[in-house]
């Protein structure tokens, strides 16, 4: 069995390898032909010079042809939708049909057209002209970007594909993608189209460039590199952090999504007036992509007394009758087996499930875990262990002040939800705990589960440390991501002739949001 | 004498002190008469639990208040200007006039007046709304902003006036400053007022807090604090790179501005047209404030010939006829001979001065030292040490490659000049430098010394690592500056009642500059 080759410099070529690896389809453990190569530093030295040079050549290229290539790009993973679902499926375990084919490849597609119009249109630069100082700024690209994706979402965060490659090649940088190791053979088909479109479209040949694994060194030497602009890492926290801490000692920006178990707030009111509509919606929310998702709501606090109990029994019905799905590979059912037994010996009691399931690949039960408030107060760092899978911990609370008390052991999380009655009887409880909420988490929802992440300019997903590094910032939300990707570039009394387009009298698109003296416009200076 | 006291919770009270420290007049070396406390752990401790409850209590304060604290804390300062600019000339021996009080002092008023408009209009938020998804999102206050202050700018940086204060108070963040320990009186002053303007206006007692100096590892402590939302820190890199790592390790954003030699490029056409000039100029920003200035040009690359050397004769006759003003201390001027020592040992050779002068406090000849640039490929890392003072460092280049080869070696800095000729004459070099200079400086200047930074908001003070530690920010220009110390809060499907007000549909104040739906506008939602 030959080994997969690495895309650097615009060729695929047999890697430097120090090792290889293979992987196995999740939903039958069976292990998968192809064999992938663990690349040495000479692979990493290779792609960096390489996308160096990228980024000098594409610094002079028009946004417009940045655009057609994320165009290109998305039409050409269309038209090879069948093989990448069939692919993503064998390395995933996830359904075809529809989260494969329906929902997660329209997704990815649409970032890059979204990431297109955002490159095109210039306006997520927040291009500034000072017209009296005669100082202009705007953000440029950053330089190469290296992506390592996440296992659950083999397209729409792939490091060859997803959102964070959209918005750092939307911002004009090149992409270093390290593959996630659980779905190579995606990733794979992915950079062969991504190349394509690279050569359809005339930019540089580094534009994209694809190694599946290093060493946990050469990750961190990868990522500390003088020739590295910014990282983009989704991933779990242990590995994250890891990262961060070379990033952060060279001196380069490292976007990170770690663990986050995503408080929901379930108030008595509510529980009155649409019990089994909620253990629905939650159970929904919490099993699908057996709760696989970075926004899975893995912990619940919900108010001591009858009701409750009764949404507890209801969910707990909910999650006995579903068929557990497979997870994404075995390590995921490991760390979630670990995880349970983690919360238990911190307190939590079972409701329902705890253990694998004996079936073909890898599976967990749906697993439902409750503690009282006052257990979760003496314990509540290992009770904020994430337990990503499709497992939830109940915190009942005895009344608003213990909730209030959990809220303020939280940690940085991605999102927040309260639901509270339409009529307003919870309106009281809602006043008093949000203010302990809202500023430790990135997206406060109501009456709503978290897991939907939209693809809106408004959205964040984002959030206070331990969520992601730096509470400022966003991964999915078209443009806001591409400024992570930017550097604050400043002309101060710059001839003329030497502005960049963007920062010139002249709106170079004529839909260009520039922020001319303290207005924003998409006019020509002189004109406002 | 008794020990100054620290300013906690609304209350000047004795610091728990690990020691005390005095400081020194640097234009005479006398002592100053005020002794000031080392704080220990318990009095960091007390500032952070005050700043944690002020920082709620300012989540609900309306804008407008916060605008009105920093208005009032202006007039305040002009109205003790005599006895500020008294104090800051004895702690810093910079002048009175015209620097201290017509220059410093009016800057800081007029930065804290721009930022009472900026945080009264609310526009630096990025309020984004998407009114099909209904998902709206800003930057809201991100907590407690430690300021660590630098000691070359007593008022226009103080960490409880300057600057970063202003930022992260006009963002609706309590400060706790550190005083820079050259500095100590000045701060106190500006610390007073600043009370007394907290008063005036009702804002919460700990929204400003003052303490002197702590420990290096409580220094660390503190940044690194759960309590603590963010920093900014201007001064040395060493001191500056102990507190990023602690803050790193912690997950807090820690804004950083830290050494920059601000390399500026003097093309053959120039000299031609004008080297009398042009050496006035340089000789000018560069010995102004004894060249304390974080943009101050020293490093010049020039190419070899007979007017490169005019025009070295013509600096060199400027710098010995000027008097050395003050050094800041008596740790800046062994500084600033060590730094001249290394760039010697290093291959650069003196064109003038090179040691202290012997008069009253602490000083240092204007130096000049030159290098060619083959010494300076060879030993690039040791050749930009910065001098922090009145030195600069000429590279004489054989050629344009050569000089490229010097720009592809430079670290991150805050500033990068080019100078080139009228008539057209230097285009073709300018072409060819500057895409190897732009993307390692924060702001490129054309035919003009780097000193002066405008408060514009399309001003640029930062760059890459190591002149700050995130390329995307800047520390100077109203409203961006503000941006650092914000989180981005996301509200999805949030009720009406229960949004800020910056994101109802309603435009609170009418002139709130807010993205709905891709277009910036100041209307109300609806109405677009």
């Amino acid at each position: 069995m030959a080994t997969r080759q690495v895309l650097i410099a615009g060729k695929w070529q047999n890697a430097q390898a120090s090792g290889t690896f293979t992987t196995e389809n999740p939903a039958t453990g069976q292990k998968l032909p192809d064999e992938y190569p663990i690349s040495s530093w000479s692979d990493c030295d290779a792609a960096l010079t390489a996308a160096a040079e990228a980024a000098v050549a594409m610094r002079s290229i028009a946004a417009d042809s940045i655009a057609k290539f994320l165009r290109r790009f998305a039409e050409r993973i269309e038209s090879r939708a069948g093989e990448l679902v069939e692919m993503a499926n064998n390395e995933s375990g996830l359904p075809k049909s529809p989260r494969l084919a329906e929902v997660e490849l329209p997704r990815t597609t649409g970032q890059l057209r979204q990431a297109a119009e955002a490159a095109a249109e210039g306006s997520w630069t927040l291009a500034t002209i000072d017209t009296k100082a005669n100082i202009r700024s705007f953000l440029a690209p950053i330089g190469p970007v290296c992506v390592f994706g996440p296992n659950n979402f083999p397209f729409a965060f792939n490091s060859v594909a997803g959102g964070d490659f959209a918005a750092a090649i939307a911002a004009g940088n090149p992409v270093i993608g390290k593959a996630n190791t659980s779905h190579p053979g995606t990733t794979r088909l992915l950079a062969e189209e991504a190349l394509g479109a690279v050569t359809d479209t005339g930019l540089p040949p580094a534009t994209v460039q694809l190694i599946y694994r290093t060493s946990h060194d050469e990750g961190a030497k990868l990522v500390s590199d003088i020739r590295t602009g910014a990282i983009a890492y989704t991933g779990s926290r242990s590995a994250g952090l890891t990262l961060k801490s070379a990033a952060d000692r060279a001196g380069k920006p490292i976007y990170l999504e770690l663990s986050s178990i995503n408080p929901v707030v379930i108030l008595p009111g509510v529980l009155a007036e649409r019990l089994d509509k909620l253990a629905e919606e939650f159970a929904g929310s919490c099993l699908m992509g057996s709760g696989q998702f970075c926004t899975n709501p893995g912990l619940v606090i919900l108010l001591a007394g009858e009701s409750t109990e009764r949404l507890i029994a209801a969910v707990k019905q909910r999650f006995e009758a579903a068929t557990p799905a497979p997870l994404l590979s075995a390590g995921v059912q490991r760390s979630l087996t670990n995880a349970v037994k983690i919360l238990q010996e911190a307190g939590a009691k079972l409701v329902t499930g705890g253990q694998p399931v004996s079936a073909a690949g890898y599976r967990f039960a749906n697993s439902l875990l409750r503690v009282d408030g006052a257990t979760f107060l003496k314990n509540a760092e290992k009770l904020q262990t994430e337990a990503f899978g499709n497992v939830s911990l109940l915190v009942v609370a005895r009344d608003i002040a213990e909730a209030k008390a959990v809220l303020d052991h939280m940690e940085g999380n991605l999102t927040g939800c309260v639901y509270s009655a339409a009529s307003g009887a919870d309106d009281s409880a809602y006043d008093q705990l949000v203010p302990h909420l809202r500023h430790r988490v990135g997206r406060l929802l109501n009456d709503k589960m978290p897991t939907g992440v939209a693809v809106s300019p408004a959205m964040n997903h984002g959030g206070p440390y331990p969520a992601t590094g730096h509470p400022g910032f966003t991964a999915v939300g078209i443009p806001a991501s591409l400024r992570r990707f930017g550097m604050l570039q400043c002309f101060d009394s710059v001839r003329p002739n030497r502005l960049p387009p963007i920062l010139r009298d002249k709106n170079p698109t004529g839909k260009t949001w520039r922020l001319v003296d303290g207005k924003w416009s998409t006019g020509d200076v002189g004109t406002l």
